[in-house]
């Protein structure tokens, strides 16, 4: 049966380690899975403490060794970031309904903090579109924007700052964990529903509509769009029209040719300044075509007073801070690493988190409304070519400049042209061809982004997406509650098991079943696991007994289980008990170090003997086969 | 390198499976775990028939072969558990705040219904504590049962018909899943917190108070104990600590001696007639120790026209019925499950779902209310030698000769005897060690344990269930979003590869990390699974420098993985490009069909070449070290 030369090998049944030690490393695995403190190992505590500062300061990391070369690449990127945070502030405050001028001061002091707690090089901090819809659409639902617009507004600064809070929090106790079930799907639904709604929204702003409605689902905007045709002003969307066309075609070019990125990149501002240009010449608002209205000079006020914490508006404000919070970390972190991965570097998620959360906590205070880093920001930032957080410096002294000195010359922007601006943004969002993928190789996946998706456009933007997360987490349990399970058969001269439907190749051993369990086996899934083994047994005596033999050994492959829990190993002693009554002996093989641990405490391994448990499936059919020969001897 | 006799096998990269095929075995293993079809495959017509009638009636298969000889063991046992049910229907209508008759009522017609589709031959049908305590805590939330006894029982009624229809929507839509959540550590400390405060509220009939709390909390309970010290009376409490002791001593006996297991099981019906006895001799209802007063002759009346939809009602109602349903099911499936193990049969659950919703249905309009399988009658009739489910049959027949002729006797029973069977049955449910054992094996099924009890015990029934199984549910998930992997080395002269940590004589392979990843692969442990590759592959490197070496080679062992999502195999996609991009070729090995499948169809297999893709790890190996040597003759 065994080659000469081969040698043995025991399974180790060594003592379980003790509590501590297991339930310390679980904590570790669970909470710290990119153990941020093993650089701090066998260190002198000066450097332990300069490492420790920078650890929590990255600034401290890249500053001492920044240059003026450096610097040059910072500069240009900054600039041109700069140039897509004026139009893209003033549209997105649009979007939440509050003060042009907020977008503006949003650009000014979160990137300042960013860049002394933020991690990712090529992360560029501004608003973004869909949080600030969000946003409007959970407080505007207690408080009217145009009835209080103060209170409203200081709600918003309100929102932000629990949005802060939650995004610290998160990052201090290190549950990232939670951003990391917003899946793909659910983010590429999330995001097309959001920007289509997003492009409806603007339609107000392309019509010269006065009224509209609050609502954000597909059916309301397009009612409030279709019942005020009187309200329609041909000027408006003329212009409205050009501006999008000239947008889409810098989009177009960029596609085309990717050195020409810096079109694209500056065409929003482009667009404003022509378009004040042009509202100043005309008049335009005589003719229907509404501009953005007086914006004063000056920095930042202090907001830290309008934080309102009335017991009446706290649930919203904190809705609106959580979901919001979440949203905005979900697109920032994935930003950061995506870019890092193509520079192969580094970005820690925990850090990250405080990062924004420092950044909207200080914001709230100053007159700033949510900030993450946007995807198409952070993208000019990286092709722009910017070297360091410095370009965000860059960026917020741009932002101090204009609102020292040229705020005012923007109070003619016609609306017409953020919406354009908005609306060309929003189109490449829509990433149609990455749901037709799901569709091509994963249904279930599909069905969560369309439920985002669908959820979004036509109930709301919180309802979708929580729809999306839901079905997710439901999919979670179902891929838990039913493992798969196989039958294994033995290659053709080799040692190797595998499944015998994958590799109709492989060869069954007459009397013996071997059977792979999926993992984990846990109280969810151990009903099934038992009704499937039952059934594969079932199966196997029935194809047996056509050919008169009988089915006298079961090997259990838990290789591939994970962990197990009390249900479990209750299942399996009953399954054991179960097949010693009909005559079969059980062997269990290669049980992982967790999954043994907890066998030998429970005195599982007691109870069918040290001596069913092998390390691979070769050696188990080695025994069995033994065992075999000798009863037929007998015989 | 490679043993002359030995095959190469190759992977199979057939074509995947078209969507409908896959999906339909995705659906059957959801839910036809047990492929309840098979029976009907290759049989004519009319046997068809006859085996659906069989399959949907069970009733149909064991009738035509019941013989005198089967009937004299369901005799036996039928009298022993109506002996039973009897002073357990009263005791346990009292828990529920119904009259005591109603508790007659639901062991006569239900026991018929279940003998019709039941498939279970040791289930005796009854009512259950728990159940009757927590249907009469949500009930009791909206209408008093003191002041309008009428309504209250209809709402009884209306909860016991939900539950019906839910069960046996259960049972039809096949979602046995559900039960499979409640864990046996949730079970355990559910049930031992329930029995703890049944217990308690058994205080009032022992101390024969009249005014009492209608919370089960631990501390209103004894605070309504020992606010009335002015209503104890200690004759009651003498004549109940009397009967606790005989019935507890009952139970000692049979513990003692399996065979005397007919002393405890007529115990209670004993208590019961000397309680009358006793009281009608001495006037009892004279000396404070009150009775259940009158009981009317008669069969049960219908009750269908009870049923009370009212809108304002209907929200209890339902929750009653949803969450009794649920632990009524746990329960008796449970129960069924077992005793078929030690008989070596089968039991369906979902057939079952609909036999316990069928009962509960017809119960609900015939003056019944809930009844499952409990387990302490069950194992009563089990033990007095049942054969078929013609016991209840038999138990059923006595309940109507009881209701018909002596019902009128037992108006005498005193509370306090009821009290004292309650009590001494439920202290057999509190499973201390059986939680020890949770302790020392698995500290985090303790605490799912303990939540359970510690939420029953001091908040209330469906808060305590509900958060235990909110804390398990958490955990599954917590399994799924931090598999473990591990880094396998190869034991000497053999061809297994196992976890380095476990067997630490096994021997890693210079340049080459091996990887096992649990399962399965998707968004919520997509983050963590490549932060931990990052992190072995950081550690390898720095071990390899230490050695001057360089790793070159990253083998992922994929065999234990079961499934995978499009978020997972964007990730696998981003680890190759990653490790592409620091010089580290990637081999995958042994994917599982559904996982090569997806891969497959993503173009991940052509990104990262056929040729990349292994069926054991030594191959892949093998393969790694031809590409070594070869690029070391190079240089």
């Amino acid at each position: 049966m065994r080659s000469p030369g081969e040698v043995v090998h025991k399974v180790n049944f060594t003592t379980p380690r003790n509590f501590t030690t297991s339930f310390k490393s679980d904590l570790k695995e669970t909470f710290f899975p990119d153990d941020p403190f093993r650089q701090f190992k066998n260190e002198p505590p000066l450097r332990k403490a300069k490492k420790a500062a920078q650890y929590f300061f990255p600034v401290f990391e890249w500053l001492p060794k920044y240059n003026f070369r450096l610097f040059r690449y910072d500069l240009l990127s900054g600039i041109t970031i700069a140039s897509l945070a004026i139009p893209q502030g003033i549209s997105y405050a649009k979007l939440a309904n509050i003060p042009s001028i907020i977008g503006l001061y949003s650009s000014f002091v979160p990137p300042l903090v960013y860049t002394i707690f933020g991690s990712s090089k090529d992360l560029a901090v501004g608003t973004v579109a869909a949080a600030s819809l969000l946003l409007s659409s959970i407080v505007g639902g207690v408080v009217s924007p145009k009835d209080d617009p103060t209170l409203y507004l200081h709600l918003i600064f309100t929102a932000t700052f629990f949005t802060g809070v939650f995004q610290a929090a998160l990052g201090l106790f290190r549950l990232g964990i939670l951003v990391d079930f917003l899946s793909h799907s659910t983010i590429t639904g999330f995001m097309g529903g959001t920007a289509t709604i997003i492009c409806l929204q603007q339609l107000k702003g392309m019509f010269g509509l006065t009224h509209f409605t609050s609502k954000t689902d597909v059916v309301s905007v397009m009612r409030a769009v279709f019942s005020q045709r009187h309200e329609w002003r041909w000027e408006s969307a003329v212009v409205g029209l050009c501006f999008l066309v000239f947008l889409l075609f810098t989009r177009f070019l960029k596609k085309k040719k990717e050195k020409l990125f810096w079109v694209a990149a500056i065409a929003p501002m482009v667009t404003v300044v022509v378009g004040c240009v042009f509202a100043y010449l005309v008049h335009a608002e005589k003719h229907g075509i509404q501009i953005v209205g007086d914006l004063s000079k000056g920095l930042n006020p202090l907001s830290i007073k309008a934080l309102n914490f009335d017991s009446r508006y706290l649930p919203s404000t904190i809705k609106a801070g959580i979901i919001t919070g979440i949203l905005a970390l979900a697109e920032g972190i994935a930003v950061g690493r995506s870019f890092a991965i193509v520079k192969n570097d580094q970005v820690d998620g925990n850090k990250e988190m405080i990062a924004f959360g420092m950044m909207n906590i200080v914001g709230s205070f100053t007159s700033c409304y949510l900030t993450t880093g946007p995807f198409s920001k952070s993208a000019v930032n990286y092709n722009a070519g910017c070297k360091t957080a410095m370009s965000n410096v860059v960026m917020s002294v741009c932002l101090m400049l204009t609102l020292l000195f040229l705020a005012p010359l923007f109070k003619f922007t016609p609306l017409v042209a953020l919406s354009a601006i908005i609306m060309s943004a929003m189109l490449g969002l829509i990433e149609y061809e990455k749901a037709y993928h799901f569709f091509k190789v994963d249904k279930f996946d599909f069905c969560i982004c369309m439920a985002a998706f669908l959820g979004v456009i036509f109930i709301s933007m919180d309802i979708g997406l929580l729809l999306s997360v839901g079905i997710s987490v439901l999919r979670a349990l179902l891929y838990v509650a039913r493992p798969s399970t196989s039958k294994l058969g033995n290659l053709p001269s080799s040692t190797m098991y595998v499944d015998v439907e994958q590799y109709p190749s492989a060869t069954e051993i007459q009397g013996i079943l071997i059977l792979q369990l999926g993992s984990p086996i846990y109280f969810a899934n151990c009903t099934y696991i038992r009704e499937r083994i039952s059934r594969w047994v079932e199966d196997e005596k029935e194809t047996l007994n056509s050919s008169s033999n009988d089915l006298d050994h079961l090997i259990l492959d838990l290789g591939g289980v994970t962990s197990i829990d009390m249900t479990g190993i209750e299942m399996l002693s009953e399954v054991y008990r179960n097949m010693e009554r009909r005559g079969i002996k059980m062997a269990i093989v290669n049980p992982r170090r967790e999954v043994l641990e907890k066998l030998t405490l429970s005195r599982f391994i007691d109870s069918i003997g040290k001596d069913s448990v092998f390390l691979s499936i070769k050696e188990a059919t080695d025994a069995c086969h033994f065992l075999l020969n000798e009863s037929k001897q007998k015989n």
